[in-house]
């Protein structure tokens, strides 16, 4: 079965206060005016100064909610969609829960899932199944991302391009009315890429009670080769689409010109150009929000939709396409009715 | 739909070579011989010293291939469910797939589910659904876990309880001759609870590069409040396993006679011989481990299942009912029909 019908019924989205502009990370990465908005592409994004993952995707939570006319009392299961943590212990669904309130004691189920800066599609992916077959009803999902504290200022690339954020849907099912689903979904890992985009600490291979003597500091920061993902993108992408759309039901000539949008996961302005040109996606249907935002890991795709959906760009009815890569190296995709 | 038709296929188990005896820990601990045997019920466990996580959940789940007859070319889909990482970012599946060997390039789905103690349950969960609907037909469940690099021995109960290992289990459909399924799960998060288990360090909120000055040494180990953990769990349990037996399909009387083993999260000795009396369980019905093994984190359970499942003491179309509670508070349960 590849059809699942299941609807967005709200979205939310939430931005630190801090604005840092491309001048101002010009300035912090010791490099000539200019360069970062030149190389990266990402004219402004947030760091989180004050803010917590937590507190974050709580109050995209509440947004998303809220658009959808519902409490958390409707809620029957709360799933965190990040690439990073706010702690190793408990989930962050949990103390996303708490933050939420968690006076009620109706004890709805949190747990996460991780696939970097696809976690939230996975998350849309998997829990469509369970809606589809009447498990929950009403679905929280909460991406909400602080890259700032891991980046190595040291590693200039990928140092600009990273912002934070916190996005969150509420998934329902549909009524007969509604053309709300998932026509297709597809999922690719390709584990020779594991290292190319890695944060080795954290974990028990460099754990902090290592950190004076055995263990370098820079291991606890973000590293990534970003010409190499690339490549193994590339060389991965074209196929990856071609498998999905024709694994769309009942429509195995699913071709790009049925598309409203295309929502990809925004890795770096130059990157997706590049995807963009090779994919064949028309200009005016991909959404580019890395200049405003940068790469919000798993936050950058629910940012997406919250953006098109506001702006009323994307309607009830349209489809859309949600694509990504995330470290793994893998490829996530998602077609999606809205 | 609460019954799906799904299969343990295989199973696999690995511990680490280190032996740790409770007369050992008492030294480590700085107590008294004879405290840790008594206190924590505990008297061997092991600790990883030169295998990693990745590598212990690879051993596991060459063995679950093997007993499925299986290899990783038959594998759709890869869900690391362990409550502890290898590192920080990608997520453990892909590593995982990594170390099984990447070069296939057949790109099989990797990501990671985790509700700490609760992980692999909660995988299982999921992963029955998409099998339910023909998403996947083979998926690989992964749980291993090294504890002990982020146990505080200063404090004495929660570090005498816990050990390393991993476990795996292949997935599948069922034929038409299977009586394998599953009868009813069920999850209940209390975040009051949230921060009486936990891990503080490791993500944004103590980062490790404030390690020096800002940021508390021990915010990096495992700090539990195991009396009250216990109180949250004794006070949800009775009346969630309730809900949980009443909800299986076609059986509203279902009920604790039916089933041939419950195999329990093996939190501590202590909590499950009360834990067993509360809910009634038969003695000889309730699996303990936890000499053995001590606590697994997410690995105990399916360690727990590889054990009666080798020994030949849970037969096909034997019901069983896996049990457990995680940091979150978590409550998590299955009636799963080998």
């Amino acid at each position: 079965m590849k059809k699942r019908n299941m609807k967005i019924m709200g979205v939310g989205r939430y931005f630190p206060n801090r604005i840092v502009t491309a001048e101002e990370m010009d300035e912090l990465l010791g490099v000539k005016s200019g360069w970062v908005a030149k190389k990266s592409g990402v004219l402004t994004r947030y760091f989180a100064e004050s803010e917590t993952i937590t507190q974050m995707g709580a109050l995209a939570a509440k947004e998303a909610l809220e658009d959808a006319g519902l409490t958390l009392h409707d809620i029957d299961c709360i799933v965190s969609a990040s690439g990073t943590m706010e702690q190793a212990i408990p989930c962050t669904a949990a103390l996303l829960y708490r933050e939420l309130g968690a006076q009620q004691h109706r004890g709805i189920p949190a747990f996460d899932i991780n696939s970097t800066c696809l976690s939230f599609v996975t998350a849309l992916d998997q829990v469509s199944y369970l809606i589809e077959l009447g498990r929950y009803r009403h679905v929280l999902i909460v991406s909400s991302e602080i890259a700032s504290v891991g980046l190595n200022w040291k590693q200039k690339e990928s140092a600009s391009l990273f912002g934070d954020g916190a996005a969150a849907v509420v998934v329902g099912p549909t009524s007969q009315e509604d053309a709300s689903c998932i026509l297709a979904s597809r999922m690719e890992t390709y584990p020779e890429g594991a290292h190319l985009t890695e944060i080795r600490g954290g974990g028990s291979k460099y754990h902090p009670r290592k950190y004076e003597g055995e263990v370098d500091w820079n291991d606890f920061l973000f590293d990534m080769d970003g010409e190499a993902v690339f490549r193994l993108s590339l060389r991965y992408l074209p196929s990856f689409l071609e498998k999905l759309f024709s694994s769309v039901d009942a429509q195995p000539d699913f071709h790009m010109d049925q598309l409203r949008w295309v929502v990809p996961h925004q890795a770096s302005k130059l990157a997706m150009k590049i995807m963009q040109r090779r994919l064949k996606i028309p200009e005016d249907r991909m959404l580019m929000l890395v200049e405003k935002y940068g790469n919000n890991i798993a936050a950058s795709i629910p940012i997406g939709l919250y953006e098109i959906i506001r702006n009323k760009q994307l309607q009830r009815g349209d489809t859309c396409l949600l694509l990504g890569t995330s470290a793994g190296l893998s490829l996530g995709g998602m077609v999606l009715v809205y």
